[in-house]
């Protein structure tokens, strides 16, 4: 991993134990794929950034700063992940945000993850709670997802379907869910909880999606389903516990849609 | 403010960009008042502290090496704030977290804030979410804490209401919240969210304060109001929004009954 800190435009080795981002996850971040030196979801992936950094009042540094540092940092990279964290900085007395704070943005180099196979997905006992103030934005305090992903990782699967605090299902601990029914891709609403994912928000743009609440019985008599990000593009899902799922043909054709507007995610596909 | 941070036994100036606890908010956290070099708290701060990271899951640190750096830093200090917090540590893949992580654990000495006067509550219209997993703990995910200290800052109050989804009041953002009805102290269930105060604690096993879950009603007709926590002891409430309370007897009995029982509390008390 490379990676790199600054506050305002001053680079840095490492983060203060002042940091907000460590005290109270005080900031919000995005996860992106670089695909032969570019972004190509930046402005989808600027957008949630701006939106996030918005509703928690944390001042945006500089735009353009920040993309010629994603750009030097990303340099002859074919593939990779980028990660970019932005906190609202140091400072304050307690949780009070200081008015004046100096946001710290850090930017590190990933590489991209291995593909995958269809996924196993275990149902969650950890439970989403409904926020709507945090619901949708890519905010940093995320205990409910590593709570999440470890009750998956006991039980052997892949990844963790999240409920709400009703029982109805939102999303997985890092990706959207896309369930097929009636021929029809939809995916849940993430208005009281969840993260509206880039590449969700793609899908429902183009009309390839469509949102609807679901029930679990919905998701489980479901035709097919799977699982969407900005890194990893559409995985098809195999199984939810005890309930599984052939190759369906859709999963397929909203892959080769995808690749078509993007083509990053054309070898995801083939590898998939 | 001297501050110091640990992986495992090992001192370190400042915290990785990889730390989980910058990621994600993955940790908890204690702050504690120092009181002529010592921690009269410290039983109930580091029982709550292995209650949050048990869990979370998160590895506790050796208590004796931690308690010995605890004693080296606070030495000579007559008076001041301890915060301790501990993290997760590194790595991991994405929330997964990995099941041989070394925590991060950072300590910092601050001053003790000065002495405040009865305070003016804003009622937040940030709502805590019902999260049962998280409930009680003091974890690193304080972003509804920060919006709602935000709020009271702009509203020019000294601190938060906090009320649950339903609009029932259950502390303040870095205090619990005590409420004299029927001529006795109760305080709301923590069960569901907010953060089981150590002080807190302390009154309910010295049965000064009775568990209750109360309406916003309950709250604003009550005789009195106070908050209490573990660094600045009961403080009185003079108003809440519009409703404001005269000096109630009860608030300086339960000031004076903590004094007796742990007497760096006594000079709060005078000056407050």
């Amino acid at each position: 991993m490379i990676a790199v800190a600054y506050i305002g435009r001053e680079p840095m080795d490492a983060v203060s134990i002042g940091n907000r981002g460590l005290n109270y996850g005080d900031g919000v971040f995005e996860t992106m794929r670089v695909h032969r030196g570019v972004l190509p979801l930046w402005p989808r992936h600027l957008a949630r950034l701006r939106e996030g950094a918005g509703r928690l009042g944390i001042a945006m540094p500089d735009v353009g700063v920040m993309e010629a540092r994603i750009a030097e940092l990303m340099a002859g990279a074919d593939a990779g992940v980028l990660k970019l964290l932005l906190t609202r900085g140091e400072g304050g007395r307690g949780y009070a945000p200081p008015l004046d704070a100096v946001p710290t943005w850090m930017l590190s180099l990933l590489p991209l993850p291995a593909p995958q196979g269809a996924l196993r997905l275990h149902a969650c006992e950890t439970r989403l709670a409904m926020q709507p103030a945090l619901a949708g934005i890519k905010h940093c305090n995320r205990l409910e997802q590593v709570l999440g992903r470890a009750e998956a990782e006991r039980a052997g699967c892949d990844e963790g379907l999240m409920r709400d605090m009703v029982g109805n299902p939102v999303c997985a601990t890092s990706a959207n869910l896309l369930v097929l029914r009636d021929g029809r891709w939809t995916t849940p609403p993430v208005d009281l909880c969840g993260v509206a994912g880039v590449l969700r928000g793609w899908l429902l743009d183009q009309g390839l999606v469509a949102l609807a609440s679901l029930s679990m019985d919905d998701v489980e008599s479901a035709q097919a389903l799977a699982l969407c990000n900005a890194v990893r593009g559409i995985l098809p899902v195999r199984a939810l516990g005890a309930r599984e799922w052939p190759t369906h043909p859709a999963v397929a054709d909203l892959q080769k849609r995808l690749a078509m507007a993007t083509p990053m995610f054309s070898e995801a596909r083939e590898t998939a």
